[in-house]
């Protein structure tokens, strides 16, 4: 016997291990555990993720996540909708939101250009956001994707698909990251920080 | 905003981060994860989930998982009811059954007495032990708990409670780990594997 003979239990774990970083042994671990909640507890758990499935939908204009059509960031009209920043996912979108320094709307592609994992240009956003741009009078781009290698080629593609277009694009700023060593950042971020050095005073002005 | 504003995800996220080893930064990776697979996908686990906890029993002879009044185990007359083998809990059932070499039946105590965790004999299935042994002419008693302090104590203890029975009681052999360096073992194991030595012919007779 090399389970309980309990195909529930069988199948509980087998949903379990499906799940991202969730082996069978930790699947089992979490089944164990739940078999010793209140069923109160289990059931909760069950239902919330079969309800937030069922009514989550990703935001008609943003593709954030949303409740309802809009997403509230995209329905708040204290931000500015002349300012997008572009993002990955959803959750770079809580990322940027915790700086509280971008005031204006998003746009999240799904996804960077990344030919060895087979993603495409046509598997993310870009097309609904060349059409934002055209139609909402969108003045200024902020391309908010990781700098790396696939971030970079979605910049740049996005940047040449937006070149004709009357548009501000900016990215964001690469450098130091404030409160490490100098000795300890890379070259190759070191040297950008020298090319793009900035104005001293211009640091008191932010 | 700390959240997406949506409070379907914010209670997946909550149930999730109760699992044990699931914080909230992996509860919310684990719920984006399932709002990007199909709806299918989260319903099976959510549904598995309610079910298992609905349905799942413990068994009433010897406390192992069970969808049926007697497990799997209990219920198979190929097993010898005479020998029992006593284990903390209904992994270890598992663990054992995977080495092949128990033929009897379980009896799991759900716990080890560890007093520092609150944890008394009475909080365990010892009675019931010392009923089965009464009641079901059990011949021998394998305490294969783990060889730690609580283990240890909980043995004798149970030792204790069935010293007067006509029941045999044996536990599990400590010596060195196969396939381990003699270099590497620690010298309580070493002492105990040299005090406990065994004919080198019984090893044949395996």
């Amino acid at each position: 016997m090399n389970s309980f003979n309990s195909p529930l239990l069988d199948s509980a774990v087998a949903e379990l291990s499906k799940l991202p970083g969730i082996g069978h042994k930790t699947a089992l671990r979490l089944a164990l555990h739940l078999l010793r909640q209140e069923k109160e507890t289990a059931f909760a758990l069950g239902k919330s993720i079969i309800e937030m499935r069922d009514n989550i939908q990703y935001c008609r204009r943003c593709h954030n996540i949303s409740e309802s059509e809009l997403c509230p960031l995209c329905n708040d009209s204290r931000r500015d909708p002349a300012i997008v920043c572009v993002v990955e996912n959803v959750k770079d979108v809580l990322t940027i939101e915790a700086t509280h320094e971008h005031h204006g709307l998003y746009h999240v592609l799904g996804g960077v250009i990344s030919p060895l994992d087979g993603i495409s240009p046509s598997d993310l956003e870009i097309d609904s956001l060349i059409k934002r741009v055209k139609e909402e009078g969108i003045e200024e781009i902020i391309l908010a994707l990781s700098p790396t290698m696939e971030g970079d080629t979605t910049n740049f593609y996005i940047y040449r698909k937006l070149a004709n277009l009357p548009v501000k694009i900016t990215m964001l700023a690469r450098g130091l990251a404030i409160g490490n060593e100098l000795e300890y950042a890379d070259e190759l971020t070191l040297g950008r920080s020298i090319l793009n050095r900035t104005l001293f005073t211009d640091s008191f002005n932010e």
